[in-house]
């Protein structure tokens, strides 16, 4: 058994990952740290999991765990691993922001599989992606390593609550989430910085622009993104591109039925939908984001990283209604 | 015109208030009072108001004013009082609990129009009814005033998250909230106070028991209560009774339609449905907790107080869909 | 009084007519004509008019009426003018899209009345806009006005499920449709005919593209829409042109303020904010779709045919959570 | 491996079985049956399932399984178990009311295995309890099981529109359940019958009422359920009575803690709390309606039927967020 721990157990994608965890066949969960609230019953914060564990937060790491996960805020993961020391064996997967920029100074892998998967095999350190990105890359890197993004690209997408976080504000408070509507952060969204660099890994040419609008939406969790760009090929022509790309995805379908969001809530898939009009070609993405575009996806890695069947633990009933 | 003040301005209550003073035909909204962000535009709190007005919160009071409406937390108002004087001629009413016990040392009147029009039209003082004390009330009370209140009640009601007030809290975060429902303070709301004395007035021998369980429903704005209790009469006494209990409410209507929250969403109605079971009599009761429950109310209370007709300026629009 | 009738009177659109011309104080809601439920209580369709209305729908048309509305299907307003005929004094809005386009045979005048506000006065006979159609025009028209429109548009919008009619079907189910969303007519959707139209008036040389992705989102009314283009000139001067506009406009605002959809629902009020992000200038907009995109935009063309102020009935309480 | 057949594969409780089915270890999904599409790929309708199979409708029958699910509507299990003869050795599990109350004519043994477990385990043919049933009974059995219901019982529940079943109505279009509320069926929901069945099995001297409210609720799944009655033992007493109850239930438990809805949702828990309030006892009761309430509980039939563990392909993640 894979013996792995969890930093920072409060958020929702420490929460995911506690219930995927609990449930993988090949992991026992050895602790989930907590500075704040040790010797608290897990089940008394993630409140669904009453009756099925009695998991209490520790305040202590176990430094030989064979994997850990850091869910902490961003920024702070650089400065949690600065201060403490995990064995040589200790995989580390972090899902925050602060290793993704490949040109940043360390040896984390971006942990996309989808265009990652063997590098990941060998990493001892996968930086998680981003949301956003990861609905957007999955959406655009086909074209990207076919060195197709020639013409700029326009990106809507529309994230849940879950998005901003368990944190208490404005914009997450029921009565003015409740039938609202947002846009925010246009043309600036963190997620900008590593869709643009697995872009131009592919395509180290690439010198469009990538225009992004995220919005807030009234609903809990999942992605819905559009995307769209000059291609001159043929509708076909661009579905033999994704089909090829993703023919050994274990959670990534390009399909010609009409996509709503729903039907990846609570999975780890990613579903995609091509269409052309005149010159231009649109691809729809749907992803749960703390799923497919966070927990999920770190045990993924996770399960690539241990030469595990990259689907175990994660073949998940989708909430479809 | 009536010159009028609101005391504190940031919360539901508030907010609603300024909205209809601002349409209200006879009233010149004079100070919305915070002592917090004065010099604030009320448009960047209240943001659906841009465009339509320039008011600016302010951090003095006006004591000439000809009435003014206290949005105060509970406990707050009685020493905002205590603190502040106005003249004479100013009327007040205050929608916290602090003075709505009649068994208190004060001289408000509790302000239920339907059973205290003539009071109202005296008063000086008001005490703005609670929200579930107005929708339970107003299924409940006429059977108190013909004296047939005498098996125990049974009253189960829910209401949106407005009822929780502005404050971020657990229960109030969206993705908490979302599609979510929960019961709370069940037999010990303190809203049971108010109805007791309330019944106690129109029936002074009441002994039976008034079980009540409140919830918190996903939905922002609204009361729907059921209330059940034995009637010894047929279905058509019970409606008798009730409609000429309301022969003049300008808001309250009794209905042999089936009903649902949303039919006065946004207006300052409660309607009533009666059904008969068996030797039970089940009154279905549909109120806005911040209109009739709250704003709407006070400014009816309002129009009383100064010979207007009760229905000026609230005559307003559901929010059917 | 200005005596007014409605053709169809089951609807979304008719229902807001209903419940705005009821508390118009110019008006007199003569009929409401429905020829599958003559002789049933308006009150027992829109159900939150209980207690308001007596009034029923009737299988008799007043030939004679000032104004008639004309809340049919698509494709059905043509065919019923055909059959039926009106006094000459009858003025006629029409709220489907069959005489939007001015191309056609017909003497209608589009109803936008921030750009057309004169030729609305004087017609005889109104088209009144889509809702998308407005939400955008009003987004994008001051660009035109000035024969700015040069790169260009993507738009992307989110509706309420309003916006799909309240006939059944999969995507307006409860289930389907609650914490979903989706995208559907990317590039195709009908309401860029009547766009296009709208800007080729005010900007003949026009020949850029307009990309339109519409989308369903999990909430019941309002739509939501961000438009950018390429803008040579600053921001400053972008608000210039915008405010110059709208200088005279009774609903439309712009602001500096972020925004969210529920600043309007239930309101007749467009609201619009602009940011330059590079060489590009990005609108956001929001209206109410049964509003300012419907029933209301319907009304305040009746205020202007008639003399009236605009904001006559439509000074309405939002509906802001 | 257990080969399994569904017939009417549609709706929502055949679409859950067939998310679970497809993922249960020790079950082959053999057919889904469908007079009206035949030959339709089933991730066509259960549009969540794109990716994770290539099943097909089936017109054709296997009458050899080892197991059959009927979803069908209430009254045609009957008809179609006598218009089809399965083999000796195929066991049925039938979702409708068609068989729930023993007092019929038939051989079904009533599927609730925290109070049939021992029955259920001989069973050839189970008739799988209704969704409020379910959570009505376990918050009230355990005292039947004393022979302590004596006084009347007060129950006041909620579901979701899923309760409602796939077809459109009126009550299950988004724009009317959206944020809204509404009872039905007080005092006379069918499910009462097989409620008191189960009770009177268990206290045949059991005649004291039962009061039951049903609610529909704005969200999409689930049921939570509150019920009280006389009760003079201590709170002690009676969590004793129900954790003795419950001690071997491999999905039901008693907390201390506050409960909420979305606890249970997407799984096959029902979760209990008890309160205590001068001389009432209060029973909190949530479970997801699909799930415990319909096809959760009918493979944790199936699992007893067939020697299994209980909660084999049950450990679902909750969608708690």
């Amino acid at each position: 058994m894979i013996e792995a721990g969890i930093i920072g157990g409060a958020g929702y994608t420490a929460g995911e990952l506690i219930r995927i965890l609990l449930r993988h066949p090949e992991v026992s969960l050895n602790f989930v740290y907590s500075t704040s609230q040790p010797g608290r019953p897990v089940a008394q914060v993630h409140q669904d999991l009453l009756g099925e564990t009695e998991l209490e937060f520790s305040g202590e790491l176990n430094k030989e765990a064979d994997v850990v996960f850091l869910c902490l805020g961003h920024g702070n993961s650089k400065k949690f691993l600065a201060e403490n020391q995990f064995s040589d064996k200790t995989k580390i997967i972090d899902l925050s922001t602060d290793f993704r920029m490949a040109s940043g100074d360390h040896s984390f892998v971006y942990g996309l599989p989808e265009f990652n998967r063997e590098k990941v095999k060998e990493a001892g350190f996968i930086a998680n992606p981003g949301c956003f990105a990861t609905a957007i890359s999955l959406a655009i890197l086909p074209l990207a390593k076919e060195n197709l993004l020639k013409d700029d690209l326009h990106i809507n997408a529309v994230t849940g609550a879950t998005g901003a976080g368990t944190s208490l504000s404005e914009t997450t408070h029921f009565t003015w989430r409740d039938n609202n509507f947002s846009s925010y952060k246009s043309f600036e969204h963190q997620h900008l910085n590593e869709i643009g660099e697995s872009v131009k890994k592919l395509q180290p040419d690439h010198d469009s622009e990538i225009n992004f609008i995220p919005n807030r939406g009234n609903f809990s969790r999942g992605i819905h993104a559009t995307a769209y760009t000059g291609f001159s090929g043929s509708l076909d022509d661009a579905k033999l591109i994704y089909k090829e790309a993703y023919k050994d995805a274990a959670f990534t379908f390009v399909t010609d039925e009409d996509l709503h969001l729903k039907q990846v809530v609570n999975t780890n898939k990613c579903l995609l939908k091509l269409q052309k009009f005149g010159n231009k070609l649109l691809i729809t993405s749907i992803i749960d984001n703390l799923l497919k575009g966070a927990s999920g996806q770190a045990v993924q890695n996770m399960n690539l990283m241990f030469g595990l069947n990259e689907k175990t633990g994660l073949d998940l009933k989708a909430n479809y209604f």
